[in-house]
């Protein structure tokens, strides 16, 4: 008989494996606490845009799901971005014309995902299922209105709070950032479509486009501010003071910013991916990171691939291919949290940097001198599969070329300021 | 009128500072979510024994409470290591006779300081009265049987998980540690009054002595192995593997095992301490650290000693008192979680590398020499009540010189190899 899988949580990791397993020959059973998004539409609080990259795509490449994806998701060619002062300026994502982003709405895609897995047979979808406990030895869940539900081994896609990942024995570190977040939408707009931001003083702003031409935005700044601002005046002066012109965007934004959810910042980092072969982690469960170089969903899509090529390397060990997984993937995702955590230091304190722009512009140039052996970490953690940590190797060995070039150019010059001054003497 | 301050959480940090607060002339209202440990005495699952030090007893003394304290802990004047082979030795704490470690049950100790508090004027506690929500602005508890609570201020000394914290706007840090621990009773025992540790191979034992001569025992083993021995007969082939002896000590030791429950050990760092003049974070809530360095309780007794000699500074001004608070103390706990989880390396990996132990030994020596001079960091952060990040600075410069002796015998020495080749050749 096929192994019997439950996967707690139907968000995209969920979704997407339980179409992974089931092609695999497994009987697959999925519970979620929420209701069906396909009949409720996005939850409030969560990030309703996503934007797809290499790694998401080539997941649902694999599905063979990417051209309906991509039907309903809205291309972004780089970032534009809105300085405090001064006009607006594009930066395209790459020279390639490869190198798309595309924005979708979460429940768009999580739907695609649900109703492609449902086709396979022996996968069911249970909504508004909360899982309360989990036995990790036989294994088995107690679900609502279910009671006991026994199974071969279970999968945790149960996001930043999960309870699989509570059963699972081991350490986890956990990070909520002092910077909260609060959703807001802008109505049709003849704006290009990309990324927008704007970096302000303090606060930071970015925004998604939408398939009817409005966007949405996300407005990032301290927990500590948003606590401090409980009416609308305090909240349009904040906004005139650290992101200017915010206000002629956002319709309403004070009434919009007061009504919206504080979302929190959330990385996790869970020493124990597997308990023997019987619980297993995927996406946020186990790794979460910030939002600051846009792979929360693309890492997790990308686990599922992981996971999948694991399972078929070692067919009948499922312990062998769980502890594969875990070797193979968490020193990746370890990496992806660190760089996602330096971006945000990146996008709050050194976007205005002289040095740091002029360093990213020798990337770019360097880039477009030998556009294969000089990639830009973005480039390499965005446009390619590449694991994250041998992108973070080569952007290393990039970084000692550009300081031992740039110590070079000191010497250099230095050598001609002291000959000019013995030929003077 | 005098301010009213709510304290969330009547543990040892919430009675010592409803004992301070209501000194300093405020109304104090304590919520308890658990029963009056007076009545029940300890609760399962938590550390039953702390070793109070310097900085705990200092604390213990401004309350005047230190000489009833005392009476009630058995004096623990080093340290007994168990080694997995050979003789079992005895390391003092320190050649002063005032360097001296108190066990004491943590019952005991609460019982002490909540009834010292209740004498107090306008002191009240209220027990298994679980607050379950905080309006942060007001500001107001939502307590069971008691709806809602105002207050001029709360003070969140809930713990691990404090819902005080959660209120406060700002990031935590959490690390929850592969390691796991449980607690097990050696009966009545005719040994020395010392700290006992058995360092094993993958695991780890500490015992702490009660005044009937009975020990209360700690072992701190990886959460997977606790997960994976589900039998008897697995956990006595554990413990014979890794702490030989172990069995002999602990009569029914795999029931006593398998019937305890799994304690977790959590590293908590909160970025902000306060939120404006209206709640205030001491303890657990705000730092929790892993106990490697015995300094959970003494840290947060501290807590309230710097707590009330901010808000004696800043007579009136609430907000000062508590951003110097935070200001002050946090530097030195930061310092101490990083003490607490280097110690558990420590006491993992390196209590037998022979290069360690000649470091710790040149340490004892130097201090022998030099007493006035030359510290420990073990008897600064111990027996001092220097702030602890002036104690591993002090440490780090030691150690520099250290180093630089070491390197100046190996310069002297390969100088002497050199001149015994020399006046050969």
């Amino acid at each position: 008989m096929a192994d019997r899988a439950a996967i707690v949580g139907a968000g995209l990791a969920g979704s997407l494996l339980a179409l992974f397993l089931a092609r695999r020959g497994h009987r697959v059973e999925v519970f979620e606490r929420r209701g069906d998004p396909r009949a409720i539409g996005c939850e409030e609080g969560r990030s309703i845009n996503l934007g797809l990259s290499a790694r998401g795509i080539r997941a649902l490449r694999l599905a063979g799901l990417w051209e309906r994806v991509r039907a309903v998701s809205v291309p972004m060619r780089g970032r534009m971005v809105h300085p405090p002062s001064g006009p607006p300026f594009f930066q395209p994502y790459g020279r390639d014309p490869g190198q798309i982003l595309y924005s979708i709405r979460r429940d768009a895609l999580s739907s695609i995902l649900i109703d492609q897995a449902e086709k396979q047979p022996d996968v069911r979808f249970f909504f508004d299922a909360q899982v309360s406990g989990i036995d990790r030895e036989s294994p088995a869940l107690t679900v609502s209105g279910r009671g006991r539900v026994e199974a071969d081994f279970v999968v945790g896609a149960d996001g930043v709070s999960s309870l699989v990942r509570r059963a699972v024995p081991g350490g986890v570190r956990t990070d909520v950032l002092e910077w909260g977040y609060k959703e807001l939408h802008l109505p049709e707009t003849d704006r290009p479509q990309a990324l927008h931001v704007w970096p302000g003083e303090g606060a930071l702003m970015v925004a998604h486009p939408n398939l009817d031409g409005s966007l949405t935005c996300t407005a990032f700044l301290p927990h500590d501010v948003i606590a401090a601002l409980p009416g609308c005046r305090a909240i349009e002066a904040f906004f005139d003071r650290v992101l200017p012109g915010a206000r002629e965007l956002v319709p309403d934004l004070a009434g919009q910013f007061a009504a919206a959810p504080a979302g929190q910042l959330t990385t996790v980092r869970a020493t124990s991916w597997h308990h023997a072969d019987r619980l297993v982690l995927v996406g946020d469960a186990c790794h979460a990171v910030y939002p600051f170089y846009g792979q929360g969903m693309n890492s997790s899509l990308e686990d599922c691939v992981v996971l999948e090529e694991c399972l078929a390397r070692h067919p009948g060990d499922r312990l062998a291919a769980f502890a594969d997984y875990q070797r193979l993937r968490k020193p990746h995702t370890d990496v992806l949290a660190d760089l996602s955590a330096d971006n945000f230091l990146e996008l709050r304190d050194r976007l205005r940097s002289p040095l740091h722009l002029a360093r990213k512009h020798a990337d770019v140039v360097l880039n477009r001198l030998f556009p294969r052996h000089w990639q830009p970490l973005y480039t390499m953690i965005s446009h390619t599969t590449m694991p994250y940590g041998q992108a973070l190797r080569r952007a290393r060995r990039q970084d000692a070329v550009l300081r031992a070039a740039a110590g070079a150019g000191l010497l250099a010059g230095a050598a001609l300021v002291m000959r000019g001054r013995a030929a003077r003497t």
